[in-house]
């Protein structure tokens, strides 16, 4: 393997003598790439070649999965993309670049790939995913309301050093989420980095694109297939990737999809390619008229994630507009008839879900009228199903109905669901008769996970 | 893609005037296809032609499906699997075939497969998927006193109104078990359909086919990998594919199953076309001595899905000659010291959790005789815990044991089959010391799933 | 299939006339086959080519799996690993041996593999594998007193016939841990015997290599694949298997694995070979400079099993030369900037799981010194979550943290540590408060699973 590289090396160099020029000298901030050099030049850079010379001594896996990927066929390397000005607040040098004038990042931010793929940026900078980091990251207070998180301060009398550990965050939250980078000479500093898809970068670039489109191969066909969104969208709150693997349409992946077609260009990729659809498919990829969005918010209708589903609209989403394109989506190879029977469901258990709710909401308002809930949600039983109620099995039901998983849909969704809603019930009537909060109340370590 | 299939279209008329004729004259109810034509017959009618090049265009999924698949080259095509007489209940008119004298059924039950697949459908309806739609989605009332679903009443003091909602039906239940198609003016009524294998048809049809072998290449290849079977066995109350794919038997399937010649015909497929067996190979492939059979209960010993396990037979089993059956799949490949070794650890599973339901049940028997069962079960902390004890832990302890998925049996089976049974003693105990029911019951949300 | 194993045989026949003999009289506990002969002999001996021509009948499974691997491309067959000294306390007769002076063993342990893989052998008895059978199948005690688990005697009010009843042991635990196998006339008691890796046998060999390498295939390609691994290493208690499957690395193999060289020779498989590690890749393959091991401990640093996490060393570990090689692993495709964030993370997240665990235990001496502990562990709702701290959800927290699977560091790990902590300290602050252990203690059936 190794050897191969060397060879492409020596290769490339004789290359870069035929065709080759320095293209380190344009004037933005990310001079070394544009579509027209693309067009144009052959071969790499001496500054280039030194790059994949080096790393594919010290790091010859990425310079390997770099050269089979279509960035590599296209004379994309990795100068022309982690090389930045020296005034670029991520700039740093590697000892390879030491004594030049040459900056690199090892960080690469959505805003170099906008040089070549601005449409797609554009698309995802409008969807949820680039609004990740917020809440859950940068607005520490609203995550603190939401989460059992603490940082810089008492928690639960583990004592103070502790409670400034902000491991939770690093090894949870924020690998999904993403986070907003700090740098020191250029460095990230450590527990800021790294993160996932709605990272913020020193540069201003938000998203990180290789979250999907893993480095240094950066392919169409990974992100296509659905774990590609699973190492995200699984889990207790928002089992996605479960749900579509036990839908027939995950049934249909996984017992055929080693034969499917899955490096058709961008719009090209159509029912025939493939037997079934991927999470792709329906929320992302052209299909029959409607063309490729890396806005994951645009053909979805209810917004199944937050407390009471309402219509997604302005920041959320695409109003009245979602539902057709999606339905277009299904109509590539469902008749109308089962398109709208299959839509119905989801009203259907959206307002079911909603009754419940609002019902809890109902109670908990009265609870706290009444004085009847505790200062710390998180240790108040009512509070925790309350949040359960929404954030877990409430979004369970939704979802298992949205995408026809009956498994999550029933035993993880309603049927917990209805659990729940009762114990809040009991509680609800213990402390209205009694006018006092329970006193045992540790049972809420078996969540409803 | 698209383009592929209107040559193909244009090919076929060809062939047409050279080979074919209308095939839509013949005396019974499904007239379009028989075995002999199958022999003879070449082309497709002008009729069938004709559907296909509407769906070509309006569903290009589904005819690039079937194009690739066993069916079409055997010459069977949507006209000979859609086309009903006008009588058929389920007969409606697309707009392809208005003002015309065919009528079609989207829908297709397992009457029509069954006019060239005979035999598959036979052995199908003595099977327990046959009668699947029954005790949860046909006889409500016995549904309501297994699980948390009401429709048509008030339902834990949510309005009557959504307590009509049947969204929780349609989303779960009836997606794995099937339901009651019923129709009007021919097309199936929002809700009715579509469902799961056990559906019931308005054609009297029982079965839906395409649950296995999904439309519209209804491959055998399909049906003999596991996750086929995954999409409705799984979960908490039956989690067969988990406990599959963490046997040993299972991680062959996943390190090596790409390899495997999936595509053998019916009882010439062995060992050696798989390292391993799938759900298929053991409950109804061919294999050594044994045919393949579409009766999944055939060759099962014990019943380990209800309450108390017996020897299944009757409508259940195939009695005392299941084992021996199941016994030679297993020496195809293993000894009978490893055999017999193997069953005798189920049968000490299944021995030893009877004798916890058992105890269960009478603790069970003797609080309702002393009137200490409320009388909702569902709201009642004892009775909950019962239905865990045998549908859930109880199920997961003696499905891991009989096939060989260490962390089910225990973890999720004994081990937890040991914590409800002693939470179980505690309430009774209480029960029975202060002969009233404990007033603190709002525990069980967080039930052993 | 089965008459292409019969011409092999026919074949074999034919070859052995020309280069055959008996190997069967070499003068060791093992005697039929060492390195030297696999260079020079070519073709079976006759007794071998019986066994072969006798299971192609029999188990024809397991003939089709040898025959495709490398065992069998290098002349070594079932006669070379099975064929045992009448003195071995596992040799028994076949009906195909029964009369001449050949005896076999059905079972092969680690003592076999030896003779050809002396390297393995001897490093997979230095770790944390070989020692598996002791704490939960061999020494009963501490079994007992760790899992719900009884044999033997009264249980929870289980008559005492069924307390015999090992059926858990034989279901759950051994599977994965392996047992003492006993025989009566060579043959393996039921119930002793099949299990898994630690598996000790009566010829003294500790160790059951075909968990990993299954058999008859034995494939180095199967043991790099993390499904391998993934039959015990899976579930509430250490979930690895789903943590790597929701990592980046994960979604790696997931999306692209099968395209990936599984099939290199020892410390030749190198990343671009693979776009990512597996679990093979990072505990145990030849990496860059590092070569391979059998030993899983060797590339270790903090213990994250045990009740509070220190450096492996001793028995355990490689002391502070377990990180530095794992180190170098990362290294190959990440930046030391990048590894070291990552291990800093880890760091953290053991230090604050180390600190709930203390507390945590502070509480629990607090108790039992003052009496208010009740004597079975089970039956106490504080000794219960203080298992499940330790055993389950700080596990989970800390090797999330460890793999990168921020679904289980957090939702599984941490959210779920912060719950059983705080319920914990209810519980503690009751029992001080009323110096007396609550009545109601029947939640725990729920546990954080």
């Amino acid at each position: 393997m190794r050897k191969g590289v060397l060879i492409l090396v020596l290769f490339a160099f004789t290359a870069l003598f035929a065709y080759g020029e320095n293209n380190a000298t344009k004037g933005n901030n990310y001079p070394n790439l544009s579509k027209a050099d693309l067009k144009i030049k052959r071969g790499y850079s001496k500054e280039a070649l030194k790059c994949i010379q080096c790393h594919s001594e010290k790091t010859p896996g990425i310079v390997a999965d770099w050269k089979d990927g279509r960035m590599a066929h296209a004379g994309v390397s990795c100068y022309d993309c982690h090389v930045v000005k020296k005034s670029n607040p991520m700039a740093s040098q590697c000892p390879g670049v030491k004594g030049t004038n040459i900056y690199i990042s090892p960080m690469v931010s959505s805003k170099t790939c906008q040089k070549c793929h601005p449409t797609e940026v554009e698309q995802f900078l409008k969807s949820g995913h680039a609004k990740l980091a917020a809440a859950p990251v940068v607005d520490k207070a609203k995550f603190q309301k939401l989460m059992y998180h603490f940082e810089g301060g008492e928690f639960m009398g583990v004592k103070k050093g502790i409670g400034k550990n902000t491991a939770t965050r690093r090894s949870g939250c924020q690998m999904c989420h993403g986070t907003k980078v700090e740098v020191k000479n250029g460095k990230p500093i450590n527990g800021t980095w790294p993160a996932g898809v709605g990272t913020r970068y020193p540069d201003g670039g938000i998203g990180n694109c290789s979250v999907c489109h893993t480095r240094h191969r950066f392919s169409i066909e990974e992100a296509r297939k659905p774990e590609a969104c699973a190492s995200c969208h699984l889990g207790p709150d928002h089992p996605n990737i479960e749900i579509y693997l036990e839908s027939k349409h995950g049934q249909m992946y996984l017992t055929d999809g080693e034969k499917w077609n899955w490096d058709s260009a961008p719009d090209a990729w159509e029912p025939g390619d493939y037997r079934a659809p991927t999470c792709a498919t329906c929320h992302m990829s052209g299909i029959g008229e409607l063309s490729t969005t890396h806005n994951v918010n645009e053909r979805l209708h209810w917004d199944l994630m937050h407390k009471k589903s309402v219509v997604r609209s302005g920041e959320r989403g695409n109003g009245k507009k979602g539902r057709p394109l999606m339905k277009k989506v299904c109509q590539n190879c469902h008749s109308k008839t089962q398109t709208d029977a299959t839509f119905e469901t989801l009203d259907d258990s959206v307002a079911l879900y909603n009754e419940y709710f609002e019902k809890a909401d109902k109670m908990l308002k009265d609870l706290k009228a009444k004085g009847l809930l505790k200062k710390d949600p998180w240790s108040d039983s009512f509070q925790e199903l309350y949040y359960f109620l929404w954030h877990h099995v409430g979004r369970r039901a939704r979802m298992g109905a949205a995408m026809n998983g009956p498994d999550y849909a029933h035993w993880h969704g309603f049927f917990q669901l209805f659990q729940v809603f009762k114990d809040m019930q009991e509680i609800y009537n213990y402390r209205i008769k009694h006018n006092k909060i329970e006193e045992v109340s540790f049972v809420m370590s078996s969540a409803p996970l």
